[in-house]
């Protein structure tokens, strides 16, 4: 039974955490650390200094202003971490990195299972189809947000190109221009629409053959998820700093010995 | 028993014309016309103006020089013409137009009954849905494909604007904007790879819901079946201009009286 | 500037119903209906024959057990409703239609925009395609959900079929038989895993083309977004019993005539 | 520049792999073998023992009943044979089995390079997300197939249950029950419609994301476009079996090493 200590514990995603944890039976949350300390089935404290029970590992989903505190106690108390919070200025994230010298720190891009697993295999597909098919990133995103194309789709752009032989050159736009479509590029479409909360398809083409790998997240809840499934997985990990890709290692491995 | 002249009989798509035909019951080809008089179960000729036999329509996929003949036997015989033949100048889509006055003619833009069928729905759609979802055209064609958005992506695009009280901008490339998405544009996103024979793709998206209407031609062999289909609505009609859109108005007619 | 009545107002939908409303500039809410009357920005009454307010239309949510004082108000202040609760038996169904006689009323299976628009699309589709496309419906829902396939995709299917000519027959397993798929039966698929909200696919295959229909809900907002356009449509209506069919042609004819 | 003898030169298979080699510079045909021997740039002999050309690999889209000579000439010469032929009987395969002690040999279920590639993917995804995402495959395919599902999906299937700890039940119809999904189950659906060539898609449904990984086939060409890469990474090997496994994983190893 892995005991949990959760950082912001009553935040919107601390009660996603509380929800995906109660439908597990190998792990249990035995304190939580919010302001908003309104009691439940486990204590919740003000700060991260006054808890008193021992956890086998960290979830944070709180504020990047509390890094200092949560670091300090992590490595004092040789709880490994999963620092799921987002925002953290460079420095910070330099900050965590260097605490995984002392105690075990999960730290990636996206939370997610799937946009994770979607990367290895986008990377596979890559090696394998690289050269003999084309490649096009679609992203569907809500009509807010700003940045067009997502972090993500950039991410398995070079996830893609680090795969290939030759990195390909990323193209937004086809319209101007009027000629066949090369082979050494990446075309990246970023659709907006609706309140879409996130889909990403990389799309293998080849002669008389098409190979689509897609990732639909439907609400935000998937980091939820993917911080329990990398909770479970650190607590009892020695230092270092891990990803969601050793993780998905990890899980192959297992599968592999079973 | 509606019984075909066939223009252009040899050629590729006059061999999918025959194919086409061979699986009615309600049609039959009478006689052919094609510089290769390669015999088959009906006679070819050489020149339109040697066929003997009688017809009550004309398919011609053959070639935009023959079309003086083409025109001058059809109104001589008030004969109805399937104008299927592509590449033709504006002087030679004046004289088609004109010679409607004289016999029924059935001229379009594509001879999908697929792609016709979708442009009717994407009307119907965004009468309903504009101002309140977002749209999108998402185009998947091969990597030989010049240009780009395609010609019906764009027909797509317009019938949509004339579908809706205001006319909707059509944008081709957001990543070096950094702002929501407006309500008033069409996204417009040309995919290529790989030898995709087309894909047309309309996503309606709105809060918590999307529409997407999708047309996929595996084969140019739609053309074929698009012909065939006009044929046989267009044998008994009087002189006038037809469309594709009159055949799809004519089937749902027929199918409200049944 | 269209006056609702919201009954359920403090229930799940009824949030719902006040997001949406608020964000319209030719809405608002006058008073609400709920046992649980916490306050908000308009009155909320225990019971609807305290409502002192006077409504363009009353938008409910509630339960069925209020069916009788419902109508009974809606009939009195003649106030159209739009009755999107579910779960009614037969004899309040009757009930809700007789009241039509002297009130306008809007009811239908699902209040979503979308899956109506899809249902008119699909039945324009058939009759086009009938006889010489297969048509096929593939549904996704979550794992928790008991029925297969979803009573929507029945409904599509019988929309379906009476578009054609000659109904075709609900087909739900071909793991058994070993012959050619029949032209006249629809393919009915029921995909079931996590925690899908709700797609329906309609997929007609022809020859070397295919044209797919399909719509996505993300969440059970969708059904308050058609109830507030129903809403908005209902306003001023005269006695009668009214549908989203009706919703959608309003909205066509409108455009058309713009 | 690798050396080709292709058996089969003058049937349907044997053009599209002639098309396949022109376009590469790194393959070339020396010699073919067909009953219909009717000249081309290479010689084309009735028989495989009149070949008088070296060849640094076999490739054989003739008849099963050539088979006997066809590995004895293999075996012969030590010439290593891609067999992708299909219709083999179990004596017929074991031999081929047998042959392979003795030479190279290339053989595998399906020749496409995607769907293999599938394969593959789909077992990474299937350990990584077994237990916690549902699993269902969808399949489609043209009106004249009778088998359903198709033996590509079952292959599928049974490559994720190796992938998982304990193997999952394969579930056809879910109509007649009326129950919540269990984990422990993969749905099988196929849609048959029109002249669908053949689509693959998995389906992984957990928590508010889903994986979808798909290939689409346009033409039986691709089983061409396999071959040929199989013949280029044939080449040259010691005898053994191989598989397009195989040739993945070669492939991935090589860029890894780059």
């Amino acid at each position: 039974m892995t005991r949990i200590l959760l950082c912001g514990a009553n935040g919107k995603m601390g009660h996603v955490i509380r929800s995906c944890v109660s439908q597990r039976d190998d792990m249990e949350i035995v304190a939580g650390v919010d302001l908003n300390t309104a009691g439940t089935e486990f204590p919740i404290y003000a700060s991260i200094d006054e808890v008193t029970e021992t956890a086998d590992v960290i979830i944070d989903f709180s504020n990047p202003a509390l890094l200092d505190s949560l670091l300090a106690y992590a490595k004092r108390t040789h709880t490994p971490l999963v620092a799921a919070t987002t925002g953290y200025s460079a420095e910070q994230t330099a900050a965590i990195k260097a605490a995984s010298n002392d105690v075990a720190v999960f730290f990636t891009f996206n939370m997610s299972l799937g946009v994770n697993l979607l990367q290895s295999l986008a990377k596979q597909a890559a090696r394998v189809l690289g050269g003999q098919f084309d490649i096009e990133i679609i992203e569907k995103h809500h009509n807010q947000k700003v940045d067009a194309p997502s972090g993500t789709a950039i991410m398995l752009a070079e996830s893609i190109n680090e795969a290939l032989n030759t990195p390909y050159e990323l193209v937004y736009d086809r319209h101007a221009r009027r000629e066949k479509r090369p082979v050494n590029e990446i075309g990246m479409h970023a659709v907006r629409g609706g309140t879409i909360v996130g889909e990403h398809e990389i799309l293998f083409a080849g002669r008389d053959e098409q190979i689509s790998l897609k990732h639909t997240a439907t609400s935000k809840e998937v980091f939820a998820v993917g911080a329990v499934n990398a909770a479970s997985f650190l607590a009892g990990c020695k230092p270092g700093l891990y990803t969601m890709q050793d993780l998905l290692r990890s899980t192959s491995d297992e599968e592999a010995n079973a």
